[in-house]
């Protein structure tokens, strides 16, 4: 990695960093500002260095209260729980409050949504194999006492029923769970959220460690029910009817969860609307599959609301925040898990000795002050410094048609997609597009050439990402704009050199 | 669990913590010390809020330096990882390096072992293949051209044999790897490091999940060359020999890694010894598995070294680091992986945002600097307040033999197992004793009556763990000394009421 950054000139070493601002030293020792618009990939919501988040950790560890005290009554995580469900109900409308188990990054509540929903699933398997258990020793009973006859078929006694019903259930709980995600998704990358994740790059080498994933293509629900058919598993029940044992079958839960992202982050700012939702919640409902909604990087206010799901009335079973939640500060993560589906066992085989720090409580508490007060404001300002952002945006892609395909997001969280140049007339250029490289040259040239930082979303290699903080300035957004137009009238022209010549000042 | 600890009258909250003592208040809102020897579950090597831990971060945060500025240059990153290659080198006599990948909590450290050892082998049975493509490539050249003839067998003509031979070969390729693990282990909580964990309440739930592993007891190290033969697989390659085709076994990397603590904690604490340790390296290396150690715990100077595995001469393949390396601060976290076996590419599939952030490679260079300073003076500091606190402990083995088991553990990572009461004379101590909360129930009353915390290891619930900092006083000694005769006194006498009377103080 470090090589890559050196290959496109962009080792920089940031010594400080403040809003939307890092700075790097020139030779002489000047601090040299580079506009942030990457943002922490998603995490500086509040911009890096946020004066009262800063102060509320430095405060913390001044006040010597303890950072690590596990299995001690910890009021800071109820209140920080409190202060979101009340932001559910705002948003969604809804009374009934969720859960939360606390981590330590976006893949570990991650992580824990796919625990909790098996544990889920694993005790209702439970409870059906042993509500079977009774019918089949029942039936066994009449049976044997001359109460009930056989059903026709291959068992020549009770017993060698019971034992084909028995082994044949052992078989099926056994099965791993259906995950689904949607196609495009990320949804972080250790051992099991990896398998979440669409890019196969970063997650078939270690498809054989892992439960395996269905993706579905986030435009065609739909899928969702096809797949429910093809899954589908029963177990074999024995019921007593009229004197007659008879093999009847039950539903067996086949789905762990569906994982969506409400806009996809690394797979290229896509958005699924509200139709697409209400679609994917409903196939879902009807199948008895959990929707985990993972707001990691579109929640904690960076759309206009807390959670990016909330204008599109997507209610979900499990949440997954991270990245804002810490502020740019700390690692807090945190997994919500509504009410009536958490089950209170789960506290007692899962934990985690970072979770639940008083330093992450304390910051994270703050945030929550930051984003809610003012009746809101943080949401407004990243409405409209995001609408002024992509209304530039749109204006760049109606002036370089030929650059330019669209934009796509919403608030602070977009994505500039450029045209493919895998077939460009300036060969370094068309090499770079054929190499996947093309964003990474790009983002080079507006860090090199103009002070602008940014990545393209790393599933989508095309697309850059913007995502800078709720205190964007009108005039950070036309040094954007600026660079820009000089990126696309040098792509227009295909002048790639200033794409490819030696690194600037650093 | 809140309603366990209010249960058991230990739902106190913690307002303050300082070196080895926790605070709560009292109704009249002043402070009532309490001897942690709980440490953060180990993460309290230096104590609660280290005052140069704690200025490190404050400063930090004061300097305005950016916290998250991913994918730049971060020379701190580089200068933790250079100080630890130091330390390896001293311990373990080696010169070759250690690469690290960077993570936010323990269980992350181990996933990112199981991951790099599982693209290892991916891409060891990529190169085998691709060898083996070519020969088959080059065995039908031959046949086709009358070079060469087929083996006898089921074969037809060449093209049966090659389809027969890829066939088979993309069975096995697709084969999970065989991770290994040692009984009583624990690796964390995640969804492929659970499976490594060996509590069977914490692990089995999630089995289906991901990769199974195969523990080894840790005194029957010979066990693993009997799973290397019951696990054995073979690749079919095409060998031309003196005009003949010939099929050949190759034999094929089945295995992932094998995971072991050199103490393990939540298994009771229990020490490998050296020659077990040499044992099992030694069958790891004859069937081509790399040994991780997971130093979560033990490692950070608590055993009196750096690492707990050098003074037995362990060195592995990977090591990983958390708890500690966060000085009780920070969610610091490092999966260390020898030169010769890292495998660059890793980088670009893996990533995390919270990962290598600038305020825990700060506090961590700071807790570097500590356990190094004045020669290892914190290492020799760990060995004797251990020492000291062993032979107490030992001492009340002796005195209480009727009570007490004995004593495990090294430095400042020991245990004490308690007798089973489950057939005690006193029948609430023998009830808790049969629902394995005995464990908690001494816990909780050394919290009540002697102001002294600490838990029993999850997994061996009549070991209670002492892992205090290693600023230990002799106070604090003596404290923990008077409790414990007290609690041997009075499971001597089976003298149960005040174990399960009405909650003290608070």
């Amino acid at each position: 990695m470090q090589n890559l950054l050196a290959l496109l000139g962009i080792d920089v070493e940031y010594v400080r960093g403040e809003g939307n601002t890092l700075y790097f030293l020139d030779e002489a020792g000047r601090e040299v500002p580079v506009i942030d618009y990457a943002g922490g990939y998603g995490a500086l919501v509040l911009g890096h260095n946020h004066p009262e988040v800063v102060a509320t950790a430095e405060s913390f560890l001044r006040s010597g209260n303890p950072v690590l005290a596990q299995a001690s009554r910890q009021p800071a995580a109820g209140r920080v729980l409190a202060r979101l469900n009340e932001i559910v109900r705002r948003e969604f409308g809804t009374t009934e409050p969720y859960y939360g188990v606390f981590s330590n990054s976006g893949a570990e509540s991650v992580e824990v949504a796919l625990k909790h929903a098996e544990f889920d699933r694993q005790l209702t398997v439970r409870g059906l194999l042993g509500e079977i258990a009774e019918h089949v020793e029942r039936a066994r009973e009449a049976v044997r006492s001359g109460a009930a006859t056989l059903p026709d078929g291959p068992d020549v006694d009770v017993d060698a029923l019971v034992d084909r019903v028995t082994a044949a259930n052992a078989v099926v709980a056994a099965r791993p769970p259906v995950l689904l995600a949607l196609e495009g998704s990320f949804h972080g990358k250790l051992v099991g959220s990896v398998q979440l994740t669409h890019n196969a790059a970063y997650r078939t080498p270690f498809a054989s460690m892992a439960a395996q994933v269905r993706f579905v293509p986030f435009d065609q629900p739909e899928a969702i029910a096809k797949i429910a058919e093809e899954e589908r598993a029963v177990l074999l029940d024995l019921r007593l009817e009229d004197g007659h044992v008879r093999v009847v079958e039950r539903d067996f839960p086949v789905f762990g969860a569906l994982f969506m992202e409400v806009i996809q982050g690394e797979g290229g700012i896509r958005e699924v609307t509200a139709e697409q939702a209400r679609t994917i919640r409903q196939a879902c409902t009807a199948i008895g599959c959990p929707v985990v909604v993972d707001e990691i990087q579109s929640g904690m206010g960076r759309t206009g609301a807390f959670f990016a799901s909330s204008p599109i009335g997507l209610q979900a079973d499990y949440y997954t925040l991270a990245k804002g939640l810490g502020g740019g500060i700390t690692k807090t993560a945190l997994t919500l898990i509504r009410g009536q589906r958490f089950r209170p066992e789960f506290d007692l085989v899962h934990s985690s000795t970072f979770a639940k720090d008083g330093l992450s409580l304390a910051v994270t508490l703050k945030v929550l002050d930051v984003l809610e007060a003012e009746g809101g404001q943080a949401y407004r300002q990243a409405a409209e410094r995001g609408d002024r952002l992509t209304r530039l945006l749109r204006s760049l892609v109606a002036a370089y048609p030929q650059v330019l395909k669209e934009v796509r997001g919403k608030g602070l969280m977009l994505g500039l997609e450029f045209r493919d140049l895998s077939d460009a007339a300036a060969p370094r250029l068309r090499e770079a597009a054929r190499a996947d490289m093309f964003g990474y040259v790009v983002s080079a040239y507006l860090l090199r050439a103009h002070r602008i930082r940014t990545f393209p979303t790393a599933s989508a290699v095309n697309t850059l990402r913007f995502e800078p903080s709720i205190y964007l300035t009108d005039e950070e957004t036309a040094a954007l704009e600026a660079a820009l137009r000089d990126v696309c009238a040098r792509l227009g022209d295909q002048d790639e050199e200033a794409f490819f010549g030696p690194a600037a000042a650093h």
